[in-house]
């Protein structure tokens, strides 16, 4: 790979002509006062790309970024967000109340914005229905101005202003070496969560920033949805889609004369991938995390770590029916329940709980075969793998459970060596005539209390 | 109404005509000897009606049962079934398995059946991806022989025998004066459940028998199927689909002389859809139960009932429309967390919860607004209301929460009387033009230690 995946601390690897702050503006009821408000602006206008929930009821920030959007996607200059209240199913009053927090932020940080411009997009999460609090968030925009800068303490504030039920904030950056120009662009993203717990108030968000230079907004626009499509998208928790949802690419061209151009649009692409997907899957990390968090308080023991898995199916007969398949395997609580409880005997409260391996795997299959998508059951190969393999290239060490749809012979020994790692693959050959086409989707495993009580079942 | 609800106990009220039996023939590994193999059989033919799983992977004992029903649907005597064991995943050794039982059972308690002849439906359920032990199920259909009779206590084995992870059986009579005719007519039915633990292992099957007599398997098919959309496929409980699902009605005709006609048909009907529907909803509240069951088991206190939750959409374009609506309400994790959560502080490991109202609705509207149904997000209103309301009647005490889309004005003391109720209904008015479809679903809430994280978020 042509880029560099460049630590956190590197400061100065931050993408250049662009400046970011947070701080706490009391938006959060929180005793912890962890930042709540947060901007990231460019010097010089971007080209901006963005996609956004599906959700019929879309909250006020995402109807006012999709306005800044279609009438600035060429001259689109940061984004303003907050954390605490989602400024969902507000009404009126949160259409005005995103719009002001657009125009005061692009007032505040961008030289020459006339009143009735609005060069941020706006991200809020946080509680649904209840309105922002719009004196702290005035005043919040006012004294942000004392807290801007571009160093990593700069960008690290930021991705805690991003938290709600987060574990820990999501910042990464690349560095890359264009392979035709051979001038060097930077990318800094960072992401939200998706605890397991509540998503839904919890929203998916994302920003990357970058100072590559794009020719229009068109090309960054598929660029973006064709990268969302394999990470943001390619990520469930329990399934359920927010009302604020949003991700976005910035790009202000400051590294480079020229745009992207030729085979350096496809190294960019690739690179915006990797962090993507790492951003994606930090998600998944963090709700996984917060699991064993929530069992360290609650529980006598903590152990019995939870997992982070990724969902393969290949071979299918077109790209939607191998989604379908990854997703319903990816959603289904039993599958995630027979996840975690797999190989590992556990003590909770007393209760001894031994889980063995034979049976569940009949939940996958049974998950794929109610997922819609065509193939012939007697045709279907499932395998698993330690760690978090490439489609088609499974791991060591790794099992198959099913063969042609039916039980294979079962290694318990080997199972149990895989399901003591951290992080596992599942892969369903669905051995379709067609396309060969594929799919794959990240999860995180369900949680001991759930497995507890199904754990000694077998009846 | 025209039928009567018998009690259980009054067992001359049994449909005229069938005998049952049940009894333990080892194929449970259970320490409690609980029945896992049983008969119920006519004395004369059946006309015989069926719904089977969707799943792609369909277990053997629903491919053999199809094939009898396609083959003799004018001509089925009963049904054996047997839990522990779902005989799925199980191949071509499966298929040769159900068809044994299928023939043992057939010759040994119908008379002059020929060899190659399968007179009886199969059912199975438990885990997957096992062969039947197929020497104890010989030898407990030949044992089974002395224990078959018609009294309750016959009929309510049978039901036990149904059970896996259901924490009660589910036997239920109704006794039917044709409003025509003037004949009686009673039916039995027995459901199994779907423990919110595990439902894909624990099948959701059902059987009624009647001594009505049906002119055709054409009429009893259809009205098998309309009942069975508004009723066992009406409840979830977390989403996944068997691959063993099974759901039948077998008509002897020994009450009557002349088939159903004319209004006899709909009160049938009637009564079919009202036992069915207790039946349904059984199960919901068979797992509703295992969740206190579970967290007395588990925690210092086990107060807080969880919920019996009904949810009605009303005015919506389409009943397809309504249906996904209801569906993707009552499958929200989200959803059902905030409706077990709602209203009532509570002592979970001496950590004090306080669990407020006016956030939560949200998740239900969201859960709407990603439901792929068409609607105006701003025309919505939802209500909630204490019990099991009708659609379009809400029982008192009642509440509007969203309304046009915006919150209500909340009054927490309603709130609070609503939810200390066992049973809830949601109500969501979609105010689309169009036909005014509506569908109603049933669900149960999500669990208590689910809920203790996610309760004191409020940031």
């Amino acid at each position: 790979m042509a880029f560099k995946v460049v630590p956190q601390y590197a400061a100065n690897m931050y993408p250049k002509g662009f400046q970011c702050g947070a701080f706490y503006a009391g938006i959060k009821k929180a005793a912890k006062k962890s930042p709540d408000l947060a901007v990231i602006y460019s010097t010089t206008s971007c080209k901006a790309a963005a996609t956004f929930t599906l959700n019929r009821f879309q909250a006020a920030p995402v109807l006012v970024s999709k306005l800044v959007l279609s009438d600035k996607g060429d001259e689109v200059y940061g984004v303003i967000m907050n954390s605490g209240c989602a400024n969902a199913c507000t009404g009126d009053q949160g259409l005005k109340d995103a719009t002001t927090m657009s125009s005061l932020a692009s007032r505040t940080f961008i030289p020459k914005t006339r009143l009735d411009e609005l060069k941020m997009l706006v991200m809020s999460t946080g509680v649904i229905g209840q309105a922002l609090p719009m004196d702290k968030v005035s005043q919040g925009i006012e004294a942000l101005q004392k807290h801007i800068g571009n160093t990593h303490q700069h960008w690290s504030d930021v991705a805690r202003a991003f938290m709600t039920t987060d574990t820990f904030p999501k910042l990464r950056v690349r560095e890359l070496k264009l392979p035709q120009c051979g001038e060097t662009v930077r990318l800094a993203g960072i992401s939200k969560g998706a605890g397991m717990i509540h998503p839904n108030m919890a929203t998916m968000l994302g920003t990357v920033v970058t100072d590559a230079k794009f020719a229009s907004t068109e090309v960054l626009q598929e660029m973006t949805k064709s990268v969302v499509d394999r990470t943001f998208n390619a990520i469930t928790i329990d399934g359920d889609t927010s009302t604020n949802d949003t991700f976005c690419v910035l790009a202000n061209g400051a590294a480079m004369r020229l745009p992207l151009s030729g085979q350096d649009v496809a190294a960019f692409q690739e690179c915006l991938l990797d962090l993507s997907k790492e951003l994606a899957q930090l998600i998944v990390r963090g709700a996984s995390i917060s699991n064993i968090f929530w069992f360290m308080n609650v529980f006598v023991d903590g152990e019995g770590a939870t997992k982070f898995v990724t969902v393969h199916v290949t071979n299918a007969k077109s790209t939607e029916d191998a989604r379908k398949v990854a997703k319903a395997i990816c959603t289904s609580s039993l599958v995630k329940t027979a996840i975690y409880g797999q190989g590992q005997p556990s003590l909770i409260l007393n209760v001894l709980i031994v889980i063995s391996i034979d049976a569940n795997w009949g939940r996958i299959i049974a998950a794929a075969g109610y997922s819609e998508a065509e193939f012939d059951p007697a045709a279907l190969n499932l395998f698993i793998c330690a760690g978090t393999a490439q489609p088609g290239r499974l791991n060591k060490p790794s099992l198959q459970l099913v063969r042609n749809g039916q039980p294979h012979q079962l290694n318990e020994e080997v199972a149990s060596t895989i399901f003591r790692g951290d992080d596992i693959t599942v892969e369903v050959n669905l051995n379709a005539d067609g396309s060969g086409a594929e799919a794959t989707m990240w999860t995180c495993d369900f949680s001991k209390e759930y497995v507890a009580i199904n754990a000694d079942y077998r009846s």
